[in-house]
Parts: C-alpha cells; structure tokens; sequence
C-alpha cells in the first residue's frame, strides 16, 4: 500500500461534492476516506485502491446515503439574550411596532437583555440554538456581536461564540458588529458612538483575538456609508476582512463600499443595484441571500438573482438567525426557501450552505469534497441532494463528521 | 387520600390547557397528573391536594417548560411511494408544469409508485415522515388514502396507516381519497372511476375497518360538486363522517356541500366565498388551512381569515404533508406559517394543531388538558406557548406522553 491505514472509510456513499463540472460535483456508489482529520481520498467503489477492510481502521457502509460537505452558516446573530417570541404574539394581536418600541421592545429590548445577561447565562441560552443548526447539518458557523454595543458586552458575546465552537466541536467564525444599532445611551451623541466603535471596541476585542472580521449595518435606520467607511478602514488598518448587511431595505450603494474594500460578502441584498453586482463581481465579494428574514418580513422585493447568475456572483445562504427578522434554526430550511421564494435551484442553494458560504468567510478548506479539505461531513436520510431542499423541516441528518470525528447530532 | 395514587405527575410547568377563558388556557406554576392513560389531574401547585411525592408514583419537575396537548395533524397524505424531489428540482431549473406531467410527473408519478410498492415497502418509506411530525409534538394525525385509486392500493395505504399507528403508538385516524384524481386507465371513463370508488372501493374499505372518514378533491381539475355528493351519499349510508378538499384553486361551493352533509371539515379554503362561511358556520364545520401548500405553491390569494374570525368558524392548521404540493414535515412549523403568511395570532394557530384539530377529526377526548381527555403531552423547551410558532425550525420538544406513556422522540 502506497499510503497508510486510513481512519475512517464510508462505502457505499453518494456523495455531492460540489466540486468539479457534474451536477452537485455528484460521485454515485461512491467511497470517502478521512485520515488525521482531513479528506484522504474520495471515488467511485470501484476505483477504491484496495479491499475496504485492508484500507481503514474503521469502516462504514451507507447503503447509498447522499453525504454532503457539513453545511457552513456564514451569517448569524445566534448569541443573544433573551427572546422576542412576546413580540411576535403582540404585532400578530395588533400591536403597532411604534406601541413594540414604546414598550421596550424592537432591538433595543435584546441589547437590554444580552448586557443583563452574565457570560454563563448567555451561553446557556445559546448554545439550543448552535445545537439545532448542528443537528441539521451545520458544521461552521459565522457568529456576530452587536447586541452588547458597549465593550464588556460585545467581549461577552465573542467570547460566547469561541465558547460554542469548543463546547460542540464546530468551527465558529466570528465578526464584531459594534455598528448594528446605535445603542440608547448615545441617542445624542451618535459620532462619539461611532469613534467607541471604531477606535476603542473594534482595536481592543481584535487584540484579544475576538475577531476574525468586521461587519457593519449600512441602512438608512443602521449607519451610513461615511459611518462604514470608517470602520472598514480601522478593519483594513487592523488586517481585518470586512463584510457588509447591504441594500436590505433601501439601496444606499452598500455592496460598492464593501467591495472596494475586497470585502468578503455583501449580506440581504434584495435592492441591490447594477452598480453593486458589478463591484462585487469585480472583487469576488460574495453575495449572501437570506431567505429567513425575507420570509418573515414578508418582504416582496426579490433579490436580482438573474442579474447576480450573468455576472457570475456567487450566492451564499444564511440562516441570519436572530430574535427580532429571522428566528430561523436550521440552514436547511433556508436553502429550501431559497428555492421556494428566490427560485434559486438546489443546486445553487445547495453550492450557497457550502462552498460559497466558506468563501463568504474566507475559508477554503471547508466547503467541498475533495482531497486535503477537513473532514467535516454530514450523511443525510436522501438519495439526492434536492431533497434537502425539497423536505421542509423533518429530521434528514443521519450523521456528521466534524475534522474526521463523527459528532452526535 | 380520596384518589388513588396516581401513575404520573408532572410539577413545575407551565400549562397552556386550549380550555378555558384565559389566553392560551394558561396555567403558570402548574401541575399534571396522569393515571391509566387520562389526565387525572390539573391545576396549580399551591392547589395540589399534598405533598407531590405523596401523590404519584413517578415525580418530574420541569423547571417551568411549558406543556401543551400533544399536537393533532388533522389532514395529511403521508403515505406515498417514492417523492418528487427530482420534480421540485426540474421545476426550479425552469422545466414547465407540461413538460415534467409529460415525463410522467406530477400526481401520477405518485400513483406509479405508490402502486408499485408492496406494503411493507410502503411502511418503511412512510414511517421516518411519521417518525418526523412526531419529533415536533404531533401525537395523533390523519391519513389520507388517495394515490392507490385502485381497490388493492387503496387499501394497502389504508392498512399502512393503521400500522404506522401502532409502530409508533400514536392516533391515526384515516380518510378515504378515493376521489383524488382520475386513475390514467380511466381517463375516458370517469363516471366509471366514480362509480368504482363510491360503489366498490368504499363500502369494501368501510367494511374491514380501515375507514373512519370520506374525503373528496372537489375541484376544477379534480371532482365536481356532483361527483363528490356522490361518495358523500354513499359515506353516510355507510355512517361514516365526510370533509373536503374545497375551494383550494376556485370557488365551487365545496364548502357548502361538506356542511350540508354536517361535514367535520372544510379544507384549504383560500377561495371560500360567503356563501361557504355561512354554511361552515351553521353546520360547525371546521375550517382547516394549509400554509405548507399555499407557501409551497407561491399563492398569494389568502383564505378569508377575517370573515372566518367574525362567523367564528373553528379554524385548525394541519401540514397536509403530501410529496408534490407540501412536502412539510413540521405541524409547528406549519402553525408558524399559518401566523406569519395568515397572520393567525400564535394563540389561534396553537387551537388550530389542538382543540381545533381534534374537532376536525371528531375527536372529543383530546386536543386539550382538562381532567378526564387522553393524557397525551408534549413538553417543551420554552417559557411561553408563542415560541412554539416564533421559532422556524429547530428542536424544542423535550418529551412526549401517549396515553399516558412517556415515548421518545
Ligand atoms: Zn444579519
Ligand atoms: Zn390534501
């Protein structure tokens, strides 16, 4: 043998790539081997070197189950405290979102709970969250700040995020999002806001290691271009990569900014411009399509996915869990209403939780199936891969591997 | 003591009961007993008639997680072979409706292969979607024959669906579809078709057993008014209650005629007109609303929630789980839709998988906690009944009781 005693050998697998020209980068009656935490080889059976139990240590037969790459969440707000279930039941009984807000409610009363809750009591409540997404298939997952917006309370909530990717094994990204909202105690002094952000927050949280990108809220209710601008550069200054919520409600040019920064993603997008497509298929800034927040919003302006396919854009999909736009637990079901209500294929919705979700957070050893990548895979109860798109919600995840361990889902 | 000790009791929940006056029928601090598969007991825990442990030979503290009835799927086409995944993915990579029915898709690619399948075939693809609605609550659930239209696939789905109830000990009351469409070896000849499944396939069906309703499609492309009074006819000769797929697509009246036959319900309804809520109203028909298929087919017409509300018709909420038009496999799911896409306040979406649901079932010994109903539970990780529609996706079941008996889920 030419190689050593691999770990762990699936047979009998059908696998979906993603990558390579067939559709889904699809192997049928195929074989996948991980060594030492990374993918050591991957075929057809019959190109298998050897008799499987000669090859590994461990085997196991799928009998034609559909394994895909672990799915990766490039944009979350997962850690929060607190919830706005009583909010949903009060609008859904008449409630005006002015009455919401004048009660305390909106973004601020999640900022009022994330700063009351300590480090212990915002990862308990959490990590439910991080486990649904992992027990649909998530292996990654990008985690945001900016429910604390002060410094204590955004160190808290990074801190959470590392805390989740240990505690379940998952990889986490995490990107400091000190200009989401402006937070009660600067209503008057919104550039002293600002400058904390960017000169005090961002430089100390990024010293303590907290931060892997910068993210900021461009919207005519968020911050301006001027206000992003400038936390891109102390971004930039710092060696951060930078990302963008873009053109989710309004078209303020926000994807321009971000790609002229080589950002790695644009975020919402649903007015999105020709000018900005064209930025961002300069830059090769991702886009990234959230069909939860569209979908409870019921929202009706489409994001321009035909323009985004001929400048060849790639698309990623995002749960954009949070408490307030998009109670969404499983990227599964946002990759289905990505289909459903952005007529995306499964294909691309399928690429969009994979390999262009890695790209959206600059990883590219995640992602696909291929030789040398990690180990991160999920089985799944389908013998092809529009199922997983096609069933909405139902327990489809027969087992994931995370860096060559096979974790409990 | 002047009861016996009881078999179960619950401590530290939040009861939402559906009975009673009180928004969501709430009891906070509550308990529960359970003896000999019956809800023994409810009510606060300053009014338990002594020391728990002196009650009840088995004790649980729930910690305050709310405890609803379990969850009723009152209108489901569950059992089916095959699925039409590929279908949804030729649909979204821009094959037309004519050209995927032309490959022998739609509906009759369901009939192919539900025929083709033998019983046990049927059982083990059908089982894992049971297996899902279970995981997310649902303790009884309706099925619905309908892709067999001959007398032996009628009845192999029929026998399915008992076996699937008693796999997994949960309700399952069933429906007979005969009038679902028009089998291809009838094609020129449906009064043939219509005169098998009222003359033949129903009394033969009712006769062993595997009958406890009579359903139609009374529909443009379905059955017309007349074809479905037909079997209606021949449903109450036989004894057997009647509901109807109605006013899906257009408004037949369909509404009218299942209360004019005192029918348990009226289904879909997003084309009901005046005429129909009066008569729903007047005969206690239920009004039973399908958001996975109105979200799934992208309609944008609502059902008239509104005038329903004024005539205080009953309205349930059900998956309609069925492989071409609501591939769905979450009844709370489904309720979330019902209030986001409806917008059903969370309390009439949570009546609608409960009280309402049983209604539509003629169940009268379950979908509520009251003394003396089947004790039939779902505990949940949550504080208040609101989350269980606010959450999309995720894993909020804590545990489930049947008759009294903890299952797993
Ligand atoms: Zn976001
Ligand atoms: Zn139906």
């Amino acid at each position: 043998m030419s190689h050593p005693r691999w770990d762990t050998l699936l047979i009998n697998a059908t696998l979906a790539t993603f990558a390579g020209e067939a559709p889904y980068g699809l192997i049928e009656h195929g074989a996948i081997a991980m060594h030492h935490g990374r993918i050591a080889w991957l075929g057809r059976m019959d190109e298998l070197p050897g008799e499987p139990a000669s090859l590994a240590d461990a085997i196991r037969s799928l009998d034609g189950a559909l394994v895909t790459p672990g799915l990766i969440d490039c944009h979350t707000h997962l850690v929060f405290g607190g919830d706005r279930a009583h909010e949903f039941d009060l609008r859904l009984n008449g409630a005006s979102y002015e009455e919401i807000a004048r009660a305390g409610g909106g973004i601020a009363s999640s900022v009022t709970a994330t700063r009351a809750a300590s480090e212990e009591q915002l990862l308990a409540q959490s990590l439910p969250r991080a486990r649904a997404l992992l027990a649909d298939g998530v292996t990654t997952l990008e985690i945001k700040s900016g429910y604390g917006l002060d410094l204590d309370s955004e160190r808290r909530m990074l801190r959470v995020a590392r805390r989740i990717g240990r505690e379940l094994g998952i990889g986490v990204r995490t990107s400091f999002l000190g200009l989401h909202a402006l937070p009660p105690e600067y209503k008057d002094r919104r550039d002293d806001y600002v400058a904390l952000a960017c000169d005090e927050m961002l430089p100390a949280l990024a010293a303590e290691g907290l931060v892997d990108a910068v993210d900021a809220f461009c919207e005519g209710i968020g911050f301006s271009r001027e206000e992003t601008r400038r936390v891109f550069e102390r971004a930039k200054q710092l060696g951060l990569p930078v990302k963008l919520h873009a053109e989710q409600l309004s078209d303020l040019d926000g994807a321009a900014l971000v790609a002229e920064y080589g950002g790695l993603s644009a975020d919402h997008l649903e007015h999105l411009g020709d000018n900005g497509i064209r930025a961002m298929a300069a830059a090769g800034t991702v886009a990234v399509l959230l069909p939860g927040a569209f979908y409870a919003l019921r929202e009706t302006k489409l994001p321009p996915i035909e323009r985004l396919r001929e400048h060849a854009v790639p698309i990623a999909i995002a749960t954009d869990c949070n408490p307030g736009t998009s109670p969404l637990l499983s990227l599964r079901l946002a990759a289905g209403m990505a289909c459903t209500l952005f007529r995306l294929t499964p294909e691309e919705a399928l690429r969009g939780v994979t390999v262009h979700a890695a790209r959206a957070l600059g990883l590219r050893d995640r992602g696909t199936l291929a030789v040398g990548q990690r180990a991160d895979l999920a089985v799944w109860q389908a013998k092809q891969p529009a199922e997983l798109c096609y069933w909405i919600g139902g327990q489809l995840l027969r087992g994931l591997w995370i860096g060559g361990e096979s974790v409990p889902a």
